[in-house]
C-alpha cells in the first residue's frame, strides 16, 4: 500500500458527485427497506430477537461496503461498529447512528409502520428517518468518499438502544474505547472526531447544524390506594383517587398553558444563551407557521416565532407523556380507580444535571404524595458544543456546497445520550449533521424520509469526508 | 273467584319459611346463572343483541311464575314489564331491578366475568350482586307470597340502562303509566308503591334501608391540539400538551386529598342533614376498617369513621375515571400526545340538581380551556325518601324479622336514576330494599353474590309482601 497514492486520489466535481448519487438510488432505497421491515423496538421486550436481527442486518451492510464488523456487547443491546480503513496516518472520523426506533401503534398509521413503503420519493415507515435512513446515507456517502481513494479512516458506531434514553452506551464504549483485542485488527475504537446524523431542520429549506441538544430526566409516578376499581357511589368520596391525586400532582409542577415548570429550584442551573448564539437563533428562519404544519398542530403555546423557537431551542420542558388507571372505553365508568400511573419527562438545557433534577422533582412528588413510587426512565445531560470547531466549520462547507444554503447553528430540541459519552469516552469534538425535516414526523405515526433528503445526505457527507481528509493531509 | 277466601290465607311461620326458602336454592341459582351468562353490558354498543336476549330471558322467567308479560318499549332498550294478580280490590307494590350490568374487564377477574361461576354459597359474575341476584330473589318472594295466597298485586319493573343512567326510562315509564292497551289486560302501570332492590348494606352484619341516594352529573371534556402525538424533543416547549392541561383542570375543580370541590357555587343547594338523619347515619354502624377491607382498600382520605360515612352518605363527590390519549405502555414514550379526554363525574346529593351543576361546571371548564368539549354523560336527580313513610316502616319489619336486625336508615352513596322518575310518574313512595353487601364488589372486578342474602332476601320480600297485603286488608 502507498499511503502516497492516495494523498492525489481528488474529489469528484459536483456534476459528476451528482450523477453517482443519483445511481445510488435503489441501493438506498433496497437497504432501508431491508432494515425498515424489522420492528427493532427497543422499548419492547418481546422485539428483542427483531432488535437483534436488525443489528445483524446493519453489520451485513457494513461487511458488504468492506467493513471490518464487530457486534460489540454492552449490557443491555450490543452496538454494531464497522471500520473502512485503519491507516494510522490518516485522520480518523467516527459516524454514529441508532438502529433502535420507537413503538408504533398501526391504527394511528396509513400504512403498515413496520412494512417500508414508498409513495413518490417518499419513503414511509419507522425508522425511515429516525435514524435508519439518515445511518444509510452516510454509509453510502462513506463507501463512495473511500472508493474515490478519499485519504480518511472511516469508522461507524450503531447504537440499538437510542430510544430508550441510551442505558448501556456509556459502559458498551468505555469497554470499546478500552481496546480489548478482537478479530480482524478490531483494537478500540479510537477517533479524532465524531458526526451524529439524528438532528432535525428547521425547514425543508434550512438545513441545521445543531451545537446544541437538551438533555433529559424521564420518570414514572405510580400511585395505588387499593386493590381494585370500586363503585364511585359506594366509596366515593372516602376513596383516594389516585388519578385525581396525580393530576393534582402535575399541576403543582407545571403551569399547563405556558409551560413554566413551579419545582423550586428547577431553574438554577440554566445557562443563559451566548448573544451570539441568541442571534443564531433569531436567524434561523424559525417560523410559527411551518412549524405548526409541519407537526400538524391545531394549536401552540405562544403567538410569536421568537417564543416558540426559544421554548424549544433553550428552554426546558416538563410534559405529561400519559395516565394510565382508570377507565377507557366510551362515555364514563363510575369507578374510582385502584391505581395510576403518570409518564412523565422533562427536557434539560446547558447546564441542568439530570441526577440533581431527578433528585429535586423525586423529593417535590414525595413531599405531596408519601405513598408514590417515583421511578426515573431515562436520564441524558444536555450538550453544548462548540461553535468556533473546525469540524462544524467543515460540516458547515458540506452542507452549503451540498445544499446551496448555510446551515443555521442552533440548539436542537431533542436529546441524544451518545453525544455528551462520545465526547468524554473518545475524547473528541462532536458535530450535528441530521437529514430530517420536521415533517418526517419524528417519533410520530407515518415517519417518513424522502430521497431528495438522503442523496443529498449522502453528497454531504462525500464532501464532508472529503474536507476531513484534506484537512489532515494539511496537518 | 273469591277474594275473600285470599284473606283467610295466612303466612307461613318463620321454620316453615325458611325450610320452604331452603329448597329454592335450584331454581335461584340455576336461573342466575342463565342471566348472568348473557353479558347484557348497555354501555357497549356491540352487547345489544345480549341486552336484548336477557331481557327475553327475564320475561320468561316471569311467564314461569304465573306472570303477564309485556316488553315495554322505550328509545333506548326496552323494559320487561310483569304482573302477578290485576285484582283492583288489592293493594299492588312493583318491584323495581335492572338487568343490565357494567362492562367487566377479563384481565382483573380471577374468574370470566360473564360465566357464572359458585364457589361454596358464593356467586360470581358480572350481574350476581348488581342487580340480577336482588331482581332474582325479589322474584322467588313474590312467587312464593302468590302462591301462598297473599292478597296483594305483585308488579315487576326491570330496566335494561340503568348502567348508562336511566336515559330512557323517563320516556318508557310515562308511555307505561299512560296506560297503551295490551294484550292480555297490559293496561297502564298503577302502583300503590315501589321497591327498589338495588342498594348495599352497611356491613353483612347491618342491614340498611336508605332514605336518601346521590344524584349523578357525568361528563367527559375532549381536547385536541393537533393532528398525532409529536416528539418532545422537537415540538417540546412549543406544542401545548392537552393532558397537562386536562390535569390541570383537574386540580382547578377538587382538592385531590380531600376531595373538596372547588367550583364556586357548588355546594350552594347542598340542604344539611336534619338531625334525626345524623344522629340515624351515626347509629348505622359503619365502621372504616370494615369499609376498607370489603373494598380491598389501601387507604382512604379520612381516618375517622363519621368523616368517611359522611363522604359517602352526605357530600357531593368530583371522581375523574379516566384520562385517555397518551402512551400507555411499558416505561415512558417521549411524546406530546395531541389529544385527551378526561372522563368525570360528580356524586350530588340533596337538593343539588344535576343540570344546573353541569351548567356550572361546563363554564368552569371553558372558561379555563375555550377549545375543550364539554358533554354530559348521565344526569340523575339526588333523592331523598320519607322517614316516616309506611312501606318504609314495613321494609323495616320484613328486614328485622328475617335478618334479626333492624336496619339503619341512611343514605346511600350511589344513585339509580329510576328511583325519583318512579315517584314522580307512578306517585307512589318508593323504598329502598337493598341485598348486596359491601364485598359484593359493585362495578368492580370479581363481583359477587351469596345465598345467604338471597335466601334472606327471598324471605324478606315475601314478608314485605304479607305486611303490605294485611296493611290493604285493614284499610
Amino acid at each position: 500500500m502507498f499511503p502516497s497514492l492516495r494523498y492525489t486520489a481528488v474529489m469528484r466535481t459536483t456534476a459528476d458527485l451528482r450523477r453517482t448519487v443519483s445511481r445510488l438510488r435503489k441501493d438506498f432505497e433496497g437497504r432501508l427497506a431491508e432494515l425498515v421491515d424489522i420492528p427493532s423496538v427497543s422499548v419492547e421486550p418481546e422485539r428483542k430477537a427483531d432488535v437483534l436481527r436488525c443489528a445483524d442486518m446493519a453489520a451485513g451492510f457494513l461487511r458488504d461496503v468492506g467493513g471490518t464488523v464487530q457486534i460489540a456487547p454492552t449490557k443491555g443491546y450490543p452496538m454494531v461498529v464497522g471500520k473502512l480503513g485503519a491507516d494510522p496516518s490518516l485522520p480518523t472520523v467516527s459516524i454514529y447512528n441508532h438502529l433502535d426506533v420507537q413503538p408504533a401503534d398501526p391504527s394511528e398509521w396509513k400504512t403498515s409502520p413496520f412494512k417500508f413503503s414508498r409513495k413518490g420519493e417518499r419513503y414511509f415507515g419507522r425508522g425511515t428517518t429516525d435514524d435508519k435512513g439518515p445511518a444509510l446515507a452516510a454509509l453510502l456517502g462513506a463507501r463512495l468518499a473511500i472508493q474515490d481513494g478519499a485519504p480518511i479512516n472511516i469508522q461507524f458506531l450503531w447504537e440499538n438502544e437510542e430510544e430508550i434514553g441510551s442505558p448501556n452506551f456509556e459502559q458498551g464504549l468505555s469497554v470499546l474505547a478500552r481496546g480489548k483485542k478482537g478479530k480482524k485488527g478490531m483494537k478500540g475504537f479510537a477517533t479524532d472526531s465524531v458526526a451524529v446524523s439524528d438532528t432535525i431542520w428547521i425547514s425543508k429549506d434550512r438545513p441545521a447544524l445543531p451545537v446544541g441538544l437538551r438533555g433529559l430526566c424521564g420518570l414514572t409516578v405510580k400511585l395505588s390506594t387499593g386493590a381494585k376499581d370500586v363503585h364511585s357511589g359506594t366509596t366515593g368520596g372516602a376513596a383516594r383517587n389516585p388519578l385525581t391525586e396525580l393530576a393534582a400532582l402535575v399541576a403543582d409542577c407545571v403551569e399547563a398553558r405556558t409551560g413554566k415548570i413551579k419545582i423550586p429550584g428547577f431553574y438554577d442551573d440554566v445557562k443563559p444563551l451566548s448573544v451570539r448564539e441568541q442571534k443564531s437563533i433569531a436567524q434561523a428562519g424559525f417560523s410559527r407557521r411551518t412549524f405548526m404544519a409541519a407537526h400538524e398542530l391545531t394549536s401552540v403555546r405562544f403567538s410569536k416565532d421568537a417564543d416558540l423557537c426559544r421554548a424549544i431551542m433553550a428552554r426546558p420542558t416538563f410534559e405529561v407523556h400519559g395516565l394510565t388507571g382508570g377507565y377507557r372505553g366510551p362515555g364514563i365508568k363510575t369507578i374510582v380507580p385502584a391505581r395510576g400511573e403518570l409518564k412523565l419527562s422533562m427536557r434539560l438545557v446547558p447546564d441542568q444535571d439530570p441526577r440533581t433534577i431527578f433528585a429535586k422533582v423525586r423529593a417535590f412528588i414525595l413531599k405531596r404524595i408519601p405513598d408514590a413510587v417515583v421511578e426515573a426512565e431515562g436520564l441524558m445531560q444536555p450538550y453544548l458544543g462548540d461553535l468556533d470547531g473546525r469540524e462544524l466549520q467543515a460540516a458547515a462547507r458540506a452542507v452549503t456546497e451540498t445544499f446551496g444554503r448555510p446551515p443555521a447553528m442552533v440548539r436542537e430540541g431533542g436529546s441524544i445520550g451518545a453525544v455528551l459519552t462520545m465526547r468524554k469516552l473518545l475524547r473528541a469534538p462532536v458535530v450535528l449533521m441530521g437529514l430530517s425535516l420536521p415533517e418526517h414526523g419524528y417519533h410520530a405515526p407515518n415517519e417518513n424520509f424522502d430521497w431528495t433528503q438522503a442523496s443529498g445526505g449522502i453528497e454531504m457527507f462525500y464532501r464532508y469526508f472529503w474536507d476531513l481528509a484534506r484537512a489532515g493531509a494539511q496537518r
